[in-house]
Parts: structure tokens; sequence; C-alpha cells
């Protein structure tokens, strides 16, 4: 069977579209407090995990070596724009590592900030790795390359240490064994591996509250959610949902998208974390569904994120965005 | 119950994200030659629509007075790219009928085309309405209004005599009653009606066949789809495949896309015509189905449109998007 709406957009009178999936929210001793659809079914979190695939940069003492503050290890946890700023740190990160933009294995994309992108073009000049949204989670892998005196050259390869180590870390803090079968390719080249949003959401619950964790895992994950408060605006960009949330709720929520319609975080205070996959991929729809969770358990961030009303090109309201009747369900569950 | 799934991506072994939607295959006499999914449930159809919503631009005599040629009428049946020349020709369009840019009520959108928006940014001009995907329609659109004296402020809205022109062309050609709780506004604020998928299949099956059409409408749809396979690129713009399919097949297919997943089209050596909805609205869903089924009925063309393998930033191919087995099913009943 599949998975309930979540999203509906309407224009006019009827519905004219929409999004299925399934949401988890989970605590860290892995009890599912609240769900709606498949959550057992394996899905590729993408760059929803960039935070626990951060936790080597930590772990190894590389971040430390390299003298990484919260700039670089928010970038290393985040899918950035592009921007210019965003960009030179990324590089300054690799410059610290002994490394260059050479060594990025991400490949090239425009940036995704519009204005960045913009920018690029009326100076004539053509995107580098350092602009892709990944290079910051690349520029950490290769610093913990450098430090470990590992191999450059192939550092995104599933046999490489970088991409061990980062395995092992995923399958101690989703408490699931990841083999081969479940191991895809990502857009930026490095291994991503199919899980479960139930076995995601208690990662991030144990992420952010620490429980169940070792002490000096649970040091690196507090590290990298501060990093991730300190500099919000460096985990995504202006006007990104990430950004926003964080900036608007730091130390409250930890939440991180990623690609084909996934979004995963956490709620320290209240010891809870959460996946989605919306089965499309659409961003607008994970994006939706993410802040109608962040905004149900904090109301003061309302007026954030995708707001219900959907207008044209002459701005005329056309239509809504709204919650299904299944999301609604799931949302009045939590408070 | 939800419609089935049409289209996969998958990821390594696994499916990553999918697409439900239905399609309709229907002949000039309504008769259902395939289908899959609910093809009874109204939706908008959007832009899929042009060359019905172009026929008054014939039918009232406009196009003649105005001295209209292929370029204009396919141009007034497309969704453009905004490129240099597309723009440049719309306004040729308003000048022959005495008007201008700032007649037109689309509003203003970058080119869909990322080299003509790039051009844009580098000569430091903004987009005007003439880059609109829709700037073609409405410039048609006013030529009616133009030609039979009519008001130009106010032609996109529902009471205005270029609307219910329209909305009879419609009605007949569909042969659906189209009351008021099944208009919604476009993105470019005109009207657009919620109808069947298998009424807009017939429709489209008349369309490119004449068949139970007055002769009047008969000669108009003909012209028109005269101009789209004249002058293809016009009706979208560079490597969209609306255009790339037309070329390659003149005369063979007429195809168009609307946002929010709809293509709808025609075939006039076999007399069928085609409509169909992706559920979530994700263009890459509907480009796929639509090209598959003319893949499917024109061989020659099985290298254009989407292709199977997909790849990362870095070329590497990390899945495929693929038919599921029940858009094999529908395929595998048409010949």
């Amino acid at each position: 069977m599949g998975n309930p709406v979540l999203v509906e957009l309407t224009r006019g009178l009827r519905r004219e579209s929409m999004h299925t999936g399934a949401v988890a929210v989970a605590r860290a001793n892995g009890e599912l407090v609240a769900a709606v659809g498949d959550v057992e079914r394996a899905v590729f979190p993408r760059s929803a995990i960039k935070p626990l695939q951060a936790l080597p940069l930590l772990e190894t003492g590389a971040a430390d070596r390299y003298g990484f503050g919260a700039a670089e290890l928010a970038l290393a946890c985040g899918s950035h724009a592009g921007t210019r700023e965003q960009a030179a740190t990324v590089a300054k990160m690799l410059l610290k590592a002994g490394l260059d933009v050479s060594a990025l294995g991400c490949g090239i994309q425009e940036p995704l900030d519009v204005s960045a992108a913009r920018e690029l073009v009326r100076a004539g000049l053509a995107p580098t790795a350092l602009n892709h949204n990944c290079s910051g989670k690349h520029a950490g892998m290769l610093a913990t390359a450098a430090h470990q005196a590992e191999a450059i050259e192939g550092y995104w390869l599933p046999d490489h240490p970088v991409q061990i180590r980062i395995l092992n870390a995923l399958e101690a803090v989703t408490g699931r064994g990841l083999a081969s079968d479940l191991r895809g390719i990502d857009g930026c080249s490095v291994p991503n591996w199919a899980i479960p949003l139930l076995s995601l959401a208690g990662a991030f619950a144990r992420f952010v509250t620490g429980e169940g964790l070792g002490r000096e895992r649970r040091r690196a994950c507090r590290q990298l959610a501060r990093a991730c408060w300190a500099e919000p605006m460096l985990v995504a960009g202006p006007g990104r949902l990430d950004s926003v949330l964080m900036r608007a709720l730091p130390g409250k929520v930890l939440i991180k998208s990623g690609a084909e319609g996934v979004h995963c975080g956490g709620f320290p205070a209240l010891g809870l974390g959460f996946a989605l996959k919306i089965d499309d991929g659409a961003k607008r729809g994970a994006d939706f569904v993410a802040a109608s969770l962040v905004r149900r358990l904090y109301p003061q961030v309302a007026a954030l994120g995708p707001q219900t009303p959907l207008h044209n090109f002459r701005g005329l309201t056309v239509g809504e965005i709204r919650a299904s009747p299944a999301l609604e369900g799931l949302l009045a569950s939590l408070r």
C-alpha cells in the first residue's frame, strides 16, 4: 500500500496536486512517538544526514588540528547555497588542511542562491566545486583524510577510510547495519545509505540529546549542533528553510534537508528526533511538512517557512498549500 | 484509491522516488483506447490546452487581419522559453495588433531558457512580460480583443469576451460543460478549467484529426497544428521536450506540456489523442511519460527526451528513471 497524502495544493475550489510520504518522530531510545506512512521502509536520507557524516571530523581530531570553528563545522554539516562568503570559507577550510579546490570530488554546481548565481554570471565567472552545496561536507571529509595521512585521491569511494569511518558512525548512531545493497552514490559522489525513517528519527534524537552515546561522540554531536545554531546561515543560505528556522530557534531545533524530499532533525529540549520523506522527491512537499512540524512544536515561528496562500506571477492568490488530514492528525498528536 | 505509480527513480539497487498519475489515450469519437489511473477525475490542464485556447485567434479572423503566420501562431499555442528571438516575435505580434508590452497581463517571468536568462543578467536587463512563457498566448488573446474592438484592459478576466470565446471553444472541443466551480486562475492570470483526462484526450484527437468538428474549426485546428510543426522551437524552446519531439516528427505528433505535471497531445495519422497528469505535479514525471508514449508509437525518436540513466554532478551513473509496470502495461497495449 502506498503512503498517505501529506500535502495538498489547491487551485480555485479543487485540489490540483498532492504529495504522499511518511514521517517518523522518535525518542533517543527508539520509541516511536508519532508516525504516518511506512516508516520502516529504508529511504536514502541524502544530505539530511550531513550532521552525522561530520562526526569523524571531530572524532578524529581533524577539526581541532586545523582550527575549525563554528563556521567550518556548520559548513561541514550543511548544504550551502554557494554564496561568495560560503565558497570562500570552504576554500579556507581546504587551505587549513593543506589542500585546495582541486581536491574536491563533489563536482561543480551553480550556486543554489539565485543572487550568487547571477553575481557569477555578471562577473563572467564559471562556478567551481567550491560553489557546490556539498563542498563544505567534502572539505570536512578531506580534512580527516589529511589529518590521518590517508590518500586524498579517492576519498569519496566506499572503501576509503574516510567513508568507512562515516559508515561506522552512521551504523552506531542509527543502530542499523548498513550492508552494501543499501548503498547508493549520492549527487556529490560519496556513498549514501538507505535507512528507515524510524531509525533516522531515533538517530537525530540521540544526536541532539546525546542519550545513549559515548562521552566523546556526545561531545562531537553537541559541538556540531552548536555550530549549526551559531552559524545557521552557513548550513543552507539566505531565505532557505533550515537556516531560517535555526536562526529563529537556536538550541531548540536542529534541522537538515536532503535531496529528493527528505528532512531530518531533532528537538533537544523535547527529546525528539524526526525524519520524513516525500515519495515523489518534491522539495516543496518536504519543506512544508518539516516547517509544519517545527511550527507545531514552536508556534512562535508560525510566520516562517512556506505559507498557505499560493500566488501566481502577478501576485494573485490562486490556491493554497495545506496539510492533509493525515498530516493534521500527526501534528495534532504532538504537543 | 490513489493512482498507480507511473515512473520510478532508482539509486543503487533501490527505488528512491516515484511519481503516480493517470494517462488517457482516446479517439475523436471519445472511445478510450488505453488508460491507466483515474481518467474521469477533472484535472487542471494548465498550458497543455494552449492550442485549444488559440482557436478564437483564427476563428475571429484576428490572425488573418494582423497577418500572423506560423511563427505567431506557434507562439500563441506555446509555452516559450523567453529567448530574445521569442520575446521579439511576441513584441511584433503586439505591434501588429496596435499594442505593446504594457498590455500583457501575464506577469513577469525570467526566461525558462538558462542561456537567455544569463544573457539578460550579463546585459544588466530585467526580464519583462515578453519573457513570460505565456506571452505568446496572451498576445494572441489581445489580438482577438483588438480585432473585435473590445476592452484591452481586463482581457484576462473570466467574463471578458476574450475568455468567454475561449470557454465556448473549450466546451465544444472537449464536450464538457465547464461550470465556474471547475475554474481556477492560471499562473498567467487567465482562467483555466478542470477537465477529465479522458475528455482532454478526446479533444486532442479531434484537434489533430478534425473529426467531429465543423469546417471552420477543423481549418483552425489544422492551421494551428501546422504552425507548431513549422515552428516547433517557438512552441517551447531549445532542448525542451515539446520542441524536440515536434521538430523530429512534424505532422505526426502535436504535443504540449502544462504546469503541475500535465501533457496533452495527438497523433493525427493514428487518430489518437492523449492526456496525462502526474499527481504530484512533477515535470520530470510528465516529460518521461509523454516521451515514452511518443517513443512507443514512433520508435525512431527513441534517442530523444529523457533517457534511462540518471547522472550526478560528476557524470557518474547513480540510478535510472524507468516506466513502472503500470506504465509498461499501458505502452504495451499501444501499437
